[in-house]
């Protein structure tokens, strides 16, 4: 049974690094000391090992030791043993196109498919849908697909932002972006706000956090679910 | 010679399409009644024919007529007759995968060394650039490569945002989007803000508007320039 916390961000203003997910984190990993730190989509451009250590930090606090996917020979063979995973945030197309060239989707999907705990923040949240086409990031790489993992059956706008009534600036709002997503394909997209994020439990995907996530369909006027929601059908 | 107004932005706060433009368009397109219209970026997935009938409002009033180059048979040889030409702004994705798909960057990239006027605003300046990768669209469409018409030696950051000091979200800022560009890619990064253009004639690159534009290059701090500089050597 899927078992995975897909959140909007790591990070919430004025708080420490997955600060506000300890709980849901130390439930989501109650049975296993161990997790694997997929790091590729390093912010910022930081190495591999030096996110490793910054994720780390805070699992220590909860009592859990990462241990960065780059750090084994077989990387694929890692995703297969391991007990627990996290992905974190950072620029998507990196990230991406790291798990395509590695051929680590697949065994990604399988792992999670198999109920595997599996944390995603940000870019990490992104790769969770269908596509990693609602991404906010900057095309910095060229990734051989756009395809992602497929673990929930909609795709994720992480960092959701809404419009600013006052704003002069010219540049499309989120709600705008995501409208145009629709012009050429159907896949729902739920905007998550920083501060929420899904709890996957096999099929039932619950919206958790204190604030309302924003649904998109084609079509459709895009419109709000309260946290504790569970979004079944789109 | 080059002869080119490259735009962030076709329209500023509180003025009608092209407004601001209206001048420099005027003296670039001074030798030709008709322009040529890409409009395959499809802002807000508007189609071809309602894109064309917004932007020759605009050209009217300069006395320009535009034609809306997916009316031609074959829009390759439209760019090779054209006198001058125009690619509007939306979506770079969809944008750039149209020129790749009909096999027209190379005859736009021909026609632009040629010395046919090109004006390009938002994703129609973006492509002016090396590579559309400082785009800040949504990849809504997966091109066949971000490879673009590499009229200028820089890439361009259209629609340029300064960083809020008093956000508390935790999105990146447009600068340190463009500092993660720089973690992948060499390629030296233009931000232009709203209102400004670049007047490129020849290899000589102009800044023109009332704003500073600012300086993105690999492993150096970022910096202003003035309106009214030349950018040569980046």
């Amino acid at each position: 049974m899927k078992n995975l916390l897909v959140a909007s961000t790591s990070t919430v203003h004025g708080q420490s690094y997955l600060e506000y997910l300890k709980e849901p984190l130390n439930d989501l990993f109650s049975n296993t000391e161990e997790v694997l730190f997929i790091p590729y989509a390093r912010p910022g451009g930081i190495s591999h090992d030096e996110y490793t250590a910054k994720a780390n930090e805070a699992f220590q606090s909860i009592g859990k030791n990462l241990r960065g996917i780059h750090t084994f020979d077989d990387p694929s063979a890692a995703i297969c043993y391991a007990r627990g995973i996290f992905t974190g945030g950072g620029n998507t197309f990196v990230l991406v196109k790291a798990l395509h060239k590695l051929q680590l989707m697949e065994p990604l999907r399988e792992a999670i498919f198999n109920g595997i705990p599996y944390l995603g923040t940000s870019a990490g949240s992104n790769i969770c849908g269908i596509t990693m086409q609602t991404t906010n990031d900057m095309p910095i790489v060229y990734p051989p697909s756009f395809k992602t993992l497929g673990a929930i059956p909609f795709n994720i706008n992480p960092h959701y932002l809404d419009p600013e009534p006052e704003s002069t600036h010219m540049g499309e709002t989120r709600e705008t972006r995501i409208k145009e997503y629709h012009t050429q394909n159907n896949i729902p997209v739920v905007g998550l706000r920083e501060g929420s994020w899904l709890e996957v439990k096999g099929d039932n995907i619950l919206l958790k956090g204190s604030l309302s996530a924003r649904i998109f369909l084609k079509d459709k006027d895009p419109y709000e679910i309260e946290s504790g929601t569970v979004i079944d059908s789109l």
